[in-house]
């Protein structure tokens, strides 16, 4: 792992990081933010997972994550959004390829080769974490933004024990039902739809995957609310199957990091406390 | 005056607009945010001038300044650092002209048609702020970063009635007797020295202007802060002529937006206290 960035920020440590992926069968960059307590104690680990068109660089900017990260002692890792380099394969559009992994483990050639940030964010990633930092791994939890909050809820559900406590942004609810998500796992998984449903959220809560609860905020004017987020299929798929879903919608808010920003040290606290 | 973008954001509108500038002759961009309070009644005013290189957009994505407007309730003004242009002049250099306009009316052609941004900051914004906004133009404040941080106290010194208090982080304190300042005044003001004082922190000071107190911030890891910022004669001319300067040195810290944004709501409270 090489640093190729490090910034004093809020009394702790903002750092990129590159390396080679054997997940993604290239170099990945991430970001980490260490909080002041790491220099004396191992710290919780929130992991942030970016939405389409992303890299680690926009919440790491953006997300206003710092102040409560130091406040609560938290760890928090921003990972890029899908492999990039010039042997990987893609597509000139937002919605697939690079800055749309949809973190899946990809089935199908030429995408098997590299696009696999499943794999990548829940074991690959956490390793070195665990290695390279003074990181707290039986504290780890787990948030996104839009196909990053889907990202989050997918990890959450598929591993249960291994995560303290899932939250999202305006997280993609059931991507196989629209168009960037019908899209890409055509793409990644192949036709047949019953692969898709070991990566969508409603469909995993429906098959009895569980978490506890989860939190959610969600903008009421956010474009992508209808035809994207589909937040009420989430509502129902919760209801259903007893699992605790906080949602709160908020008049006027829109998809953007002016929306996150907003409700991001929410989150890390909610976080603070199911982390210990 | 357009508004060319709406984010809710905190609370609050977070707007970019654009405008046709007397003084500058061109048109001009900035930002501001309109905190809850704004509203329903009229709120105070706290301007943030940019650095080198920067336009409205680094600080209002970046600053992490909207949580404490919208706690105390103050509008947050950014313009951009320099007129900008097809027609405006300009050097292909980050350190003058675009994005380096120094916060002075120039007296020197080709630049003293558009080069007028100490008249913008002091006059013409201002006055297209109280026009358009819910502003209580009887509580402004200034504050900035580097460039801005010099353009910030200049526009004290100059107007000690105008605002109610003036604070920078890692600001040019001595413009005249660094590569930077000295080609820009050059330029800018021509090669009569005796011109640059008027726009020269530590000869403003010097000569006589006077704010109460300054609030200042600076990283001790700051690249510039032997070759641009060179705060010691800030300290200095303060001793000297009785401005109480609160210099905080921050072990660790750099130029950058981390650093900034790790003590913008300091800053936004210790305004606030004086705007009332």
């Amino acid at each position: 792992m090489q640093i190729t960035n490090e910034n004093i920020s809020h009394g702790g440590r903002q750092l990129v990081a590159t390396h080679d992926s054997d997940a993604c069968n290239c170099e990945m960059k991430f970001s980490v933010f260490l909080p002041p307590q790491a220099e004396t104690k191992p710290c919780p680990v929130l992991y942030y997972l970016s939405g389409l068109t992303c890299s680690h660089a926009n919440v790491t900017e953006k997300g206003e994550f710092r102040a409560a990260a130091a406040e609560h002692g938290i760890i928090i890792v921003c990972p890029d959004t899908s492999p990039r380099g010039e042997n990987v394969a893609d597509e000139d559009v937002y919605f697939f390829g690079t800055g749309a992994g949809f973190y899946v483990d990809s089935t199908q050639e030429p995408y098997a080769t590299n696009y696999n940030m499943y794999s990548y964010v829940t074991q690959e990633l956490p390793a070195l974490i665990a290695k390279e930092f003074n990181a707290d791994m039986s504290s780890q939890s787990i948030t996104g933004h839009s196909m990053g909050g889907h990202g989050a809820m997918i990890c959450a559900l598929k591993n249960p024990d291994m995560y303290k406590s899932v939250s999202a942004f305006a997280p993609i609810c059931a991507p196989s039902g629209t168009d960037w998500g019908s899209n890409a796992f055509t793409k990644y998984l192949g036709s047949d739809k019953k692969t898709w449903r070991a990566y969508d959220t409603v469909a995993l809560i429906e098959d009895g995957n569980k978490v506890p609860e989860i939190l959610v905020d969600q903008g009421a004017s956010d474009e992508f609310l209808e035809t994207g987020i589909r937040i009420s299929l989430l509502e129902t798929a919760c209801e259903d199957k007893g699992i605790d879903l906080t949602l709160r919608m908020h008049e006027g808010y829109d998809h953007s990091y002016y929306f996150i920003s907003s409700f991001m040290a929410d989150h890390i606290a909610w976080h603070a406390k199911r982390l210990g």
